[in-house]
């Protein structure tokens, strides 16, 4: 069910509760700090129809691993796939009024509201509440995930009997009794167990205090779940055991309009990050800490960072209040999700949700990775170094590859490990390799870096790199062709010279040709420690710049278009105009090979690589690579329309590139693809960022310097975002009168305005120009 | 374990039992008539190691079906999987020898000796075997599955003490608890079920008579195994039943020297062939007519059937008893192997085991149909019937595969749905479509046999063709392609323009073309119910000409070849020096994705092409494509070599087309694919004699005329083999003096010998030409 928010430009906010939409409104007013992900279930749990709700709570990078069954087996194939646990939900508080359970859906709501608060990170109930009996209550809670403490979670929930006194009991569970939802057709759901993935090996009971320990059956994970409660009147305590499922109660002799206010704080430690023995103390200490500090300060912490996060991200938009929240929305939730230890990444549906099992994919180098190199480039670096964390297994991969040398990124994993089960789509997309090292070549261009490249990222990028010559070859022409391959746009499968895929690995042995030949001259003294740790043999980086030379790039001169690989122009154009609506997405509607025959997109493709590469290309190019396959695109994939957002700005199509921009900004808040109860799109939540920014504002990074091209859309009044180089901190402000560029932080910048250099300083910190 | 046979030219041999090779024997020694399949396990049972036996016994076309579990689904995957089972095993006759359990693999076997005799029919044993405690037995069994009853199996069971008087008992089993191999990592092998798929429904035991009444879960088949005895000395007769096993046990006072005969009949009854209700009183008489008969009577049958058909189909070879003895294994293993109902087919390991799950490909058509049509000509016409019988099933996986018109035949099946768990090497055959057209061509071109093709031919010969219609496109230069689909070479998938498929096609939508305009020329009267059953439009005929007249067909003029497909010349030829002989077969050592980029053939696809459309190329051209191809070819497959053999003989490589002949013709009598436990290698036996006819013969047909051009192996004195053609049978005798042409049975016929028109007749049989 579609559901309409009130308009607000830092929440979200519902004023009635309605089962039909409470399984989307989970994801919506999911909370999460990039581990702990809640999702919006209230306290007191759901009860409504089958199907209309997934009460989850995941941790990011905490996974089950199965053997993946396969109906036809074949050397090679991915073994295990890794997939996000529900993990034991430690938030439940179940209120009962005498022999009454407090539940939305029975009784009468006078007045509700639900607000997920983008400044102060917390999600906010109010409502007046009258049970069958007639008694009626007022219930308040306020919840969060604590972004100071990664394992922390709190609630605040306060009842206050109007017009009675009486009985109220406050049963607060740590219920491990959870299974993550099972398989559907949809390929784009998950494929998980249908057993519990849990097995309980004790739990620890004290006054105000209980946790569950279990232990994963295959990955060989200890979890403590944990929840710790404060209530400040007086009242009988009780507890009791029920499997896997604690629970402690208090009972409170209430009296008319005064308030019972109860806060429980919540923990997860897993062995992911800790000694599976330490995990309880871990979790008793963190408890009692945060009973130290209590709810308000706890709030007041996760303001403070949130105002921070702000400061250095906001995005304004002057002129629609329903983007200007889309666009909040989406940050708020892009913090909210992405890891930031160096262990943990962030999945395609962040933590609030099971859609894509908890996978990690390219999202994160090419849609997501941007937005947190220009608004908060320390967790950036993390992205990268999770990306280090991987290379062993990616090492292996390679092996189970044929590779004899080199590095090969999964194509979707948790922990390091390739989970793709259809391989066409999955380990066939090499150009993961040239993502990583482009997301590398970024971070090193707005940041300049180096220390890390030599402890981290100079092995990734040889070692990626070399894929490129045990996979390609050179054809009987002498170029370099790479056969066999799948690209960005999954429509298409297993192809030979993918347009995306050559150039972007063209760009790819450069890059690492390049970085290892300047880190040789110039940090000589670095340089034998890295050439051995990826075993570098003579010639090899000269094999890399005669790869990356002979490259075969196709190009159409008929049509004055780069076709997505050899034989995409050979195909017959999918009949569009015969497809009724109600067959996109073509992928649940056709068999993958009556898809593959056809000149038909999924998703941006060669019109990526106009972006990625946005100097290889003239203007004509890239109008005439627009037009023909923004008629060949369904955009059936939430990756897409951003990208064609931002190609139509720089070609001039203001109209189409102010669409397509809408179709992103809001598309989980509308629900536009229909399945953001299964989790937002966080690849798509990006791509609204860099629709702003490279779109609009028409930013380009070109041999490391920065050009911006503004244009402003004639819908909004002005737009600013800002931007992380160098340690600076920049805002682009545009409206009607031109750009004005302030320096908000730090030392002086150069970059260039329309193709003019500006250079702004601490001294002059604002510049406008036309 | 390999095991090499005495030689004879008429029967396999063996005189020693190790259990190393049992597990090859039950398949080398298995009987079968086309319905009934029994593995050469012995009566008595198997105790050895795990691992080493597979005791089962099938049903061709009996099945259970299972939903296919995509560990990532798509739209329209294959949904459900056919499997032939392992029904209960009826043949069992356990010795007691006082309390001694007579066991081949306990006590000392003085004499033993195994024969299956390709005239007889019979699989016969005589064994001295000395117990444990000394006492020695001779044992004597003689097994035929009947020809003349496809219920019907016998056994002849005959124990003499030697040097003892004692008791013996006798225990003969109809054993229900049987199950179906599991899925290993080998694809070629099951992906069966793991648990038992036949419930037990009921049970009738009388004196000398047991049966079983079981049901499959989900295919909804009822089946009754059932077996009578007769024994000719005293006794004392008992029964007990064990759940799903039935036994009735025989206890007699035997004396030295004194043969006890026990003869049991068993026979199979299932609702694919009659109504459930009557299965138990069908399986009564059944048992009741052979007891009338006798096991003599049934050896005499069987004997005679045989000679009927080695008088048809025997193929002589002076010169190599091992050769001689393995093309008539292969020859009578076909003859066990066939269906002949119209319902059902030949399976790609026949009866004799559960590799490919008893599944039907197109091995059929384009490798065992040309063996039947020219020797057992109503087997053929029975195998066509089988595809239209399945003509529905075809239609409804075309509109799976978004196709409005025709029929798609599944790749893999056993009633006609699709079963091939992985596309790119299944339903992406599309040529499955071609071969059938093909196979109809064939016996057209044979047989002139009109009634066929008015009451069948015609309907499956448009619905398929329609297809390529469907799948193809014209290009941009007006050729018509065929992209995404996989040819015969399971080592290139979903590749444009497969030349084997195109040039299929191209013959295929040309002879639907013509033969229906034939009838409607001919046969006035016929045509409109035709026409109106396959709804044919107004200018289809002529669209399936056009796109015949346009067709791409790749030729690659630098090299003189004809390119596997599109871009099989741009791939990097497989590293054959640098693959040590232990990564073969490729599949089985390197990801699909790894084989599909190089050059590298794991079977005949072009070189398939020169055999089945010959008349269309040069003999250079077929010298070229012959070389080009024999190096990058694995042969992998089991249907490889023969059809390079065929083509070496062709183009002038005598010894080449000997070596190859050879691999193909003991392919399962020395185990040379190491698989032969799981089954028979059907289309290999069958490419034994296409290795003969076509090859060394040098037969082709060419718009409907037989053409001659034999060669002779250095290595052989003579070969003969034979042909039926238009209801006459010709002898082919090849010798150092020429060929000797003998008109066996009917009237005259007209063929060519090198190129020279040769009419023989009944006045004047015989023809000697150099």
């Amino acid at each position: 069910m579609q559901h309409t928010y009130p308009l607000d430009a830092w929440c979200i906010r519902e004023t009635s509760f309605d089962a039909a939409s409470n399984f989307l409104d989970e994801t919506l007013f999911a909370l999460g700090n990039g581990y702990i992900g809640l999702r919006g279930t209230p306290e007191e749990g759901y009860a409504g129809p089958a199907g209309t709700s997934l009460d989850g709570t995941y941790l990011n990078g905490f996974y089950e691993s199965e053997p993946i069954q396969y109906p036809e087996n074949a050397y090679g194939l991915a073994r295990n796939n890794q997939f996000m646990l529900n993990v034991p939900n430690a938030k439940g508080i179940v209120l009962w009024v005498g022999e009454e359970r407090f539940d939305l859906l029975q009784g009468h709501l006078e007045s509700y509201e639900r607000r997920l608060d983008f400044r102060s990170g917390l999600l906010q109930r109010e409502i007046v509440w009258q049970a069958p009996s007639g008694r009626r209550l007022q219930v308040r809670s306020r919840r969060l995930v604590s972004f100071a403490s990664k394992h922390l979670f709190a609630i605040e929930f306060t009842v206050t009997p109007l017009g009675f006194d009486g009985a109220l009991r406050l049963e607060c569970a740590v219920d491990g009794v959870v299974r993550n939802l099972e398989a559907g057709d949809d390929p784009r759901v998950g494929s998980a167990t249908t057993g519990p993935a849990l097995a309980l090996t004790g739990t620890e009971l004290a006054p105000h205090f209980a946790a569950l320990q279990q232990r994963t059956h295959n990955s060989g994970f200890t979890l403590v779940s944990a929840a710790a409660q404060v209530i400040d009147v007086q009242h009988i305590f009780a507890q009791r055991v029920e499997g896997s499922r604690l629970v402690q109660s208090y009972s409170v002799d209430a009296r008319d309009g005064q308030a019972v206010r109860l806060v429980k704080y919540g923990c997860y430690y897993s062995s992911r990050d800790h000694a599976a023995d330490e995990l309880m103390a871990r979790s008793r200490a963190e408890l009692e800490a945060a009973r130290g500090l209590g709810f308000d300060q706890l709030a007041a912490q996760q303001e403070a960072y949130l105002a921070d996060f702000w400061a250095q991200a906001d995005v304004e938009v002057a002129g629609d209040d329903a983007l200007q929240q889309g666009i909040r929305f989406n940050q708020f939730h892009l913090l909210q999700s992405v890891g930031r230890d160096g262990k943990t990444n962030i999945s395609a549906k962040g933590v609030t949700g099971e859609g894509y099992e908890g996978h990690y994919f390219w999202d994160t180098e090419i849609y997501i990775f941007p937005f947190f190199l220009y608004n908060k480039p320390e967790i950036a670096r993390k992205l990268l170094e999770y990306r280090y964390a991987g290379l062993p297994a990616a090492r292996e991969r390679a092996r189970q590859m044929s590779h004899a040398k080199g590095a090969l990124y999964p194509w979707r994993t948790i922990a390091g490990e390739e989970c793709s089960a259809y391989f066409p789509a999955g380990t066939a997309q090499y150009h993961i390799n040239a993502d990583v090292a482009y997301s590398i070549k970024q971070y090193m261009d707005a940041t300049g870096d180096d220390a890390y490249l030599l402890q981290y990222g100079a092995e990734i990028l040889i070692e990626t790199a070399r894929i490129w010559l045990g996979i390609g070859s050179y054809n009987r022409a002498g170029a370099f062709v790479i056969n066999e391959v799948t690209g960005p746009d999954e429509y298409t499968a297993l192809v030979n010279n993918n347009y995306y895929t050559n150039a972007m690995a063209k760009l790819h042995m450069q890059f690492a040709a390049a970085a290892a030949e300047r880190i040789e001259r110039d940090y000589p003294q670095e340089w034998p420690r890295i050439a051995a740790a990826v075993a570098l043999a003579d010639g090899e980086l000269e094999e890399l710049r005669r790869a990356a030379d002979a490259m075969l790039l196709p190009y159409d001169a008929a049509l004055g278009i780069h076709p997505q690989d050899d034989s995409f122009l050979d195909k017959k154009v999918w009949d569009f105009a015969g497809t009724p609506a109600d067959k996109y997405p073509l992928l649940l509607n056709y068999h993958p090979m009556v898809i593959y025959r056809h000149q038909v997109c999924k998703q941006a493709d060669v019109v990526l690589a106009l972006l990625l590469l946005s100097e290889q290309f003239t203007l004509d190019d890239k109008k005439r690579d627009f037009d023909y396959y923004e008629a060949v695109t369904t955009h059936d994939s939430s990756l897409s329309s951003c990208i064609f957002s931002i190609i139509a700005s720089e070609v001039g199509y203001a109209g189409k590139a102010y669409d397509y921009f809408m179709e992103t900004a809001r598309l989980d808040l509308d629900n536009t693809h229909g399945n953001t109860h299964y989790g937002v799109h966080t690849a798509a939540m990006a791509g609204t960022w860099l629709g702003v920014a490279y779109g609009f504002g028409g930013m380009r990074v070109v041999n490391g310097e920065v050009r911006f091209a503004p244009t402003l859309p004639k819908q909004w009044q002005h737009y600013q975002f800002r931007i992380h180089l160098h340690g600076s901190l920049l805002q682009v402000r545009v409206s009607p009168g031109g750009t004005q560029y302030t320096l908000l932080r730090g030392e002086a910048l150069a970059f260039r305005h329309r193709g003019v250099p500006v250079t702004i300083t601490p001294a002059a910190p604002v510049q406008e120009l036309a």
